[in-house]
């Protein structure tokens, strides 16, 4: 096991009702809150006007329409507002979208240059207004972390950012919330947990037993319930399963001890980068693909565990034949989920294929991943995923 | 799944030479220094002189021998050295006891009763000194908890109290302090931390199903490691995978979103608070006996998730059968790690079973655990434990 530092000091309001304790947990930090939020959802299904009705004596100013993939200039918007209202504290209701937003827009208030910097290089990230989340997707693990993921869609780049400051105090998570979800964003957003979850299973770290055993153990609640989710959008044991999953995805839980950097996440950067696609639609397509061509001598035992105590397939003495099984469940899986497995299914062809892999290397050293990948490997992969 | 708050924010810096850090760490806080440890086997290993080696621009107060099963007695000593010296921030190094009495000597601080109030009653805790502390044995998870078990000999209990405001700031886990622990103490610590985990996994609440799985995972770990540190003390794998499973049994990732109470400790902490019995090893003696009482036709189905998922029995007709094959297997185990598993060879009779039993229900309330049980039925266990 590697060394490491392990620090989620976020604390988490878990099941339903738990709106109730907005209004002291926001108290600690002040009156002046900038409420974010992305497309308007949380109109229709009443958590907006909720929130109005527990924070009656709270004053109030929006950032609304924070995009999927959110970007830049909203960034800028939102530190713009904190500093004509003396905002205390950040309240972001929604997915990682929102969250990652709003976290940028806590540590731009205290920064002076433009905020494109502190994705750029987060050594500059020294200070952040207090945040508080109330989660609406289990997805990204943003809730729970001190992570964000911007976009600059003049630069044509997505990068991630992250500082201690930017974790939230407080994250309240009702499954409740997430019943009204489109399916596609239910069935992206357990792609998601789950590819946290596999970045850090398949890395050089052959000893962090513990870890291993917990990461198969957040596959097996999301293969278990994402169906049931899907099936009957208002299971609670389901919605709370996977929930709970995100947030321990990526926290972590699964990552600490284990050296080494991630791979599907870079690749499936420059896809939402160039195309704006669903960050969890790109991870479910890249996923299965980039197992395929890492699968070999040095990597199959790792899948053989995968297949046998995550997929509950039998030991078998081929295990190529065992290892392709598990890669086979897995595409299989997301696409029952009904994502779309192809990228020309989202309207991707072959033009750009050379411009992401290029991007690819420049933004992320690959060379420490599991599997260390040129640019070439890197379009080897797309071009599998077409 | 239960609703439940989850706060861990002790932050762990985990593996060889962390130490390094603890000065950075200590000086967030002050220059007085209380130091908290043992009987002294840290004067043996040398981590008593680098610990004075790495703070030479502190302050140091001692308070040394804090006994196992810490008794209120050292805990009144602590508060006083805090008073008359000063002091900023207390510095654990040792084991769950140690760590357990200075989180009560860290509330006892802001308190102008008596200390024993604190551990009565913990909503008289608002406050405490911060603690930071190095682990030198893997068990109780008190590193990264809330929670403190004082004794007071004088009424022969043993009780629990938890606060917010105890968690330490910080931690430092370097599995290495633990190679020169004599092999009764790996063993038995394992079993507190197996003891952790089951309490939580056998309970009313069935539908927490992540956390029951991360419960698997941690169990899995100490069923393969703990065999191995004991043939090979400085196995650092073996080591930094118990450690790291102390620290997550009990921080609130397997108890969270669960119902009811726990039955073993509140049983062991009366054999403790009568006979100063090392806790694991009374642990490991109940635990087994329990579960044999506990077995019916309501409880077989999670035996069976237990044979099959912890202790890879195969699936078999019989329910109970297989769930009796797993308690033999837990019994088998702890025996096979050393623990003298009958309560006769720690030279306990059948004295004051009657008496252990009563104090057991006075203490707490088993009526809310996974198997409601009496005073007569804590008695049949007792029995079952000689």
């Amino acid at each position: 096991m590697e060394n490491f530092v392990f620090h989620a000091p976020t604390e988490i309001y878990f099941g339903k009702g738990q709106i109730e304790n907005l209004s002291k947990i926001l108290g600690n930090y002040g009156k002046n809150v900038l409420l974010t939020y992305g497309g308007g959802s949380i109109k229709k299904n009443g958590l907006y006007d909720k929130v109005y009705e527990v924070l009656k004596d709270f004053n109030i100013v929006e950032l609304a329409g924070v995009e999927p993939n959110p970007r830049i200039g909203t960034v800028r918007k939102g530190i713009e507002l904190c500093r004509e209202n003396n905002i205390d504290v950040i309240l972001a209701v929604g997915g990682g979208s929102t969250i990652d937003c709003s976290k940028v827009v806590a540590a731009g208030y205290y920064y002076e240059g433009d905020a494109w910097d502190l994705v750029k290089d987060s050594s500059k990230i020294t200070k952040a207004l207090p945040l508080v989340t109330v989660l609406t997707l289990a997805a990204t693990g943003s809730e729970m972390n001190k992570g964000a993921v911007i976009s600059n869609p003049e630069t044509n780049e997505k990068l991630g950012t992250t500082a201690k400051a930017m974790a939230p105090r407080a994250s309240i998570l009702d499954p409740e919330y997430t019943y009204t979800l489109p399916t596609i964003q239910t069935a992206a957003g357990t792609a998601d947990i789950m590819s946290h979850v596999l970045e850090n299973y398949f890395k050089v770290t052959e000893t962090a037993f513990l870890q291993d055993k917990i990461s198969e153990g957040i596959l097996k609640t999301c293969i278990k319930y994402c169906p049931i989710a899907l099936k009957e959008p208002s299971n609670y044991e389901a919605r709370a399963n996977l929930m709970w999953a995100s947030s321990l995805a990526l926290n972590g839980l699964c990552g600490s001890g284990k050296a080494g950097s991630w791979t599907c996440h870079p690749i499936e950067h420059e896809l939402s980068a160039f195309y704006d696609i669903t960050h969890g639609v790109g991870l479910a397509i890249v996923t299965p693909r980039w197992m395929r061509y890492i699968l070999s001598e040095k990597t199959v035992d790792k899948f053989v565990d995968y297949a046998v105590n995550v997929w509950d397939l039998e030991m078998e003495e081929d295990k190529f034949a065992l290892a392709n099984k598990a890669i086979d469940k897995t595409e299989r899986f997301f696409a029952e989920c009904g994502i779309p497995m192809n990228l020309g299914k989202l309207g991707i062809d072959d033009s750009l294929l050379e411009k992401m892999s290029h991007a690819v290397v420049v933004h992320r050293d690959l060379q420490s991943a599991y599997v260390p990948l040129t640019e070439e490997d890197v379009l080897n992969i797309l071009k599998m995923c077409l």
